[in-house]
């Protein structure tokens, strides 16, 4: 049903002609062996972007992230973060199951990084009594925060503290890209702000599959071996890194886009637009699912976070008519 | 050093002759076959206590608490708490390593157990985008809090809620044995409050070594077999019981007399007495070591938590007229 | 360089322009979201042609395969093989890391499945003492057995003993299509005889990417969960699948030919042509890193076992011609 | 009933009255604070009996071997060792569970150590495709294997290989004492051809509960973190070091005693006294369960290990008028 208007995510995109044509054309070889040509170029494009010295081509953002806080934490420590991280939110207690790892978190406001209220949380590695805080995580934007963008002084303070602290930074930058096309803060001082760091090219960047983890050259190594014990140990994934080569020289500068139509979505539908900093939308205090059905009975479908809050993503697959066609649609349900 | 006042914590209690009697006198058998005979004993005399079918016998603790969670919570779920709780704090990361179970916390004011505040954070089971929340621990009294004794309305408040929720509840109740003194509850009320309770002889009660885990027969036989995996099976763990059973009947009322203590120290420390409800004083934005080391030097251990905190506990090892004897010294190098 | 010979692997394959074409024009959808109308399509026809009810797209056969183990063992139980399987060979002892698993071994015949020899190895689940055997995988064909088929009357004796037992029988599949080619026993038996298997598309049959793990629908669900937690869910696989049901149309019958240049190879080398059974020819008893390195400076690349050990492997990319050049090379080299 | 003879295990045993003493006179302290002087004596006096640097008391043999093979073993590497050995027949699969460590056996004979079977089948840690064999794990004596004394000359040159290979050598000592009573090797050059060694106090030795691991002081400040995370950390553990302090004292150099009662059994029972080198007598090809059944009706308990093997384990509780009590039960029993 080409009409249909979909919101539910920036991960739904399919993969345009181009860029198509870029993963029919792509170079490959046996990426086990360090043989495709295309994942090679993927990975050290991105880690250079990044200002890390390796990179690495994984399945999904959540191996990613999870190979990532390996690099950072050893068995029986633990990671501090928000208690609406995507680490903790959304993938299915990996860090405990697949490595011993503990998490802790705090309640934040909304999401956003507030160094003070972490930091008083760490436990110190020197203590044979406790569980020590290996590291903090990040995530920029922050997805159940609605797209928000970190405050680079946050991020800044963090990393200073860190750094005399002994503990580690990891970022979750499945969506950093948002982050910096929003901020005008560039990815090498965002990569410089994180000892590892898991991006992803299959959201607001449009490619069918795919994410990388930056780091030292030393952790990548480690990373490599963790990637093929996880599964995540792949072929000619050439074909795959070739959309995401594609999709930064085509799609990144394009997230502006998103944004813009994000902001339309907001005043539409008498959302604060001071809250939608990228290219996510909520729709608080409205009965979801009842505003969703009738949504896509419309041809236009929406997420539903909670029973009172629905969440609309603007991605590379909605342009500004379908933007408009569907905020014309939830105001009319809403009747605002 | 028969003169030195040991403040630093309940666990160093030293067993009592009576004690010691009884140890030497146990009827014991091979407990991994299930013949010790004061094991039997004491482990069907908590259960009653608590009002549950069975219990346990295990070597430590944090052994009864990270059993009990594996029994409310599978690998792949969380269990949210308090970020200050003994489960998180000071068992190693364990539940992560052991089990691959999570943890997730809130911070919340000064160990209180606010049921609305966990409730709030709470993952359903049935989305199978969520890590899912199968348990809330809750510590009672709590360490951290200062010996806190957790309301016993936000307790039944949990439990209701968590009935209807399929959330199940479990208890670290090291120190419930305090909690009941204190409040006058029963331990069956406290009991019945949870699915699963951790409850150590060897803290206020004076015991040597052990707790017991309490909970459905079902799933003290899943206990005993984590037992196993975890190497805390025992033999003629008898002796080890026989104390446990001679310290529920001989120092267990007894109790009120280290609470009455723990009073006697605040007041002559300047320490408001309402925050100290059981048998922990903490003493708040004091030279940490400077006066740990100063009190040692005449006699006094405490016990530091951080910098600025101090912490004492009263114990069966420490008469009134130590207390009155530590109390002199620390208000002395305290100037108070 | 157009002129090397790749014998290193059947995983060195780079898609055909044809399969290249379907990968191009796949219709696609967010498999995390169940719709990707290509993984749905291939999941349910690999399923089919195993008998089983459903499948389960993953990004390698390790995955694939681990997986299957944890859906036929629990935390604490143990899986039975023989020492040189993949699953314990090569997949970096990923189902004690990621699930907990144990794996025991015994040294067989060259890979070759002696029911009676793993069977007196089980160990029964109902006795509490006793690390419980609830599973045994089987590698057909087997990759360090040189490609060695698995007797029919094995797996068949295993089947039926296993259903008595209750002990299930996870398939390790990865070059299955090579066996049902070789031994004309249809996929729909070798399906028929394991609860779990995972077979592979990047192998022999040329696909870049992935593996599909088949068994119940109910178990299949689960998969799905534990694929997610393994960072193994990945957007618009279709692409990837495409490749997959376009290897099936496609390379799956000429797979004939693969065996038939090793034979080739076997006779040139004067490799008993009995130990060749599919696609693998091992050279035995030579200096392994001096004749590879030999080879590869004439352009024929083959992979080094151990110090006395090289493996042939014949695939798509390798024509009789390529396969006669690589022949006269290595006869040149050893002498023969 | 006192006349009950017990052979089932030599874990049975109850203490002594002399044992009693010794542990109700055992001078005590916190052991999680380091300060138990009998805990720390009976630490220092076992590490120097074997060689080693340090010593660490822990609550079971279980727990004190897979702490073992956590400092000789990272998580996705594995441990060799025979299929009937212990660790992987009655330690529930705790290593793979507790610290993702595989393990990959060998069938041996009977038990037998045989270092080129091993050796051989070793994987080099430098490969990353493979899973890397980081340690070998002996029994001696073995338990299975009927209370077998490992070949020295075998031990030896396992050790040899290992200082060259880079593999660590873990031993499972529960029953070494009987191992080096029967041999006349001492404990010192036994603890001198292992990097950690599990001994356990509760079997022959008679103590109640408890046994000794021993390696360099740095991996045992490392094994005592992972006690505690095991939550096999006690408190005043030292009323079972004095016991087990007792044990090496009186019940050492008894244990030949042990030894003859096992080869009056082995006479009496037509069993070849050849295969009995220590305490343990095994029946094989009898109707087991009606023999322990009709034994145990005439006041003699035995061990079923399968359905036509039983085992006799001679032990502090048995004298020899109990053996040839028990011996003259069997013998009328099985007609012999």
């Amino acid at each position: 049903m080409a009409d249909v208007v979909d919101l539910r995510s920036d991960t739904v995109t399919k993969p345009t002609p181009g860029m198509r044509r870029a993963m029919a054309e792509a170079e490959v070889g046996d990426d086990v062996y360090g043989e495709d040509p295309a994942i090679n170029a993927l990975e050290e494009r991105v880690a250079g972007m990044f200002g890390h010295e390796a990179g690495l081509f994984v399945p999904s953002g959540t191996m990613g992230n999870q190979i990532g806080l390996r690099l950072v934490c050893e068995p029986g420590q633990e990671v501090l973060c928000d208690a609406e991280a995507h680490i903790v939110t959304y993938e299915m207690g990996a860090a405990a199951v697949l490595f011993g790892i503990s998490t802790r978190t705090v309640v934040s406001d909304g999401g956003r990084l507030d160094t003070a209220q972490l930091v008083e949380q760490v436990r110190p590695r020197d203590n044979w009594h406790l569980t020590a805080t290996a590291a903090i995580a990040v995530e920029n934007t922050h997805n159940r925060g609605g797209g928000l963008v970190q405050p680079l002084e946050q991020l800044q303070a963090l990393w200073d503290w860190s750094r005399q602290a002994g503990v580690d930074v990891h970022l979750d930058g499945a969506r950093i890209w948002n982050a910096s096309v929003a901020s005008g803060v560039d990815l090498a001082t965002y990569g410089g702000l994180a000892d590892t760091a898991s991006v992803c090219l299959s959201k607001g960047l449009g490619a069918p599959v795919g994410s990388v983890l930056v780091a030292s050259a030393e952790r990548i190594a480690a990373a490599r071996l963790w990637r093929k014990r996880l599964g995540g140990g792949m072929r000619q994934a050439g074909v795959l890194a070739a959309a995401g080569l594609y999709a930064l020289d085509a799609h990144l500068d394009r997230l502006a886009e998103d944004h813009e139509h994000a902001q339309l979505l907001a005043k539409r539908l008498g959302v604060d637009p001071a809250t939608v900093q990228t290219n996510i939308v909520r729709l608080d205090d409205v009965p979801a699912p009842v505003v969703a059905e009738a949504a896509k009975a419309q041809g236009v479908l929406v997420s539903q976070v909670s029973d009172r809050r629905l969440r609309l993503v603007t991605n590379l697959g909605v342009d500004r008519a379908a933007v408009e066609r569907a905020g014309d649609v939830l105001a009319g349900i809403l009747d605002r």
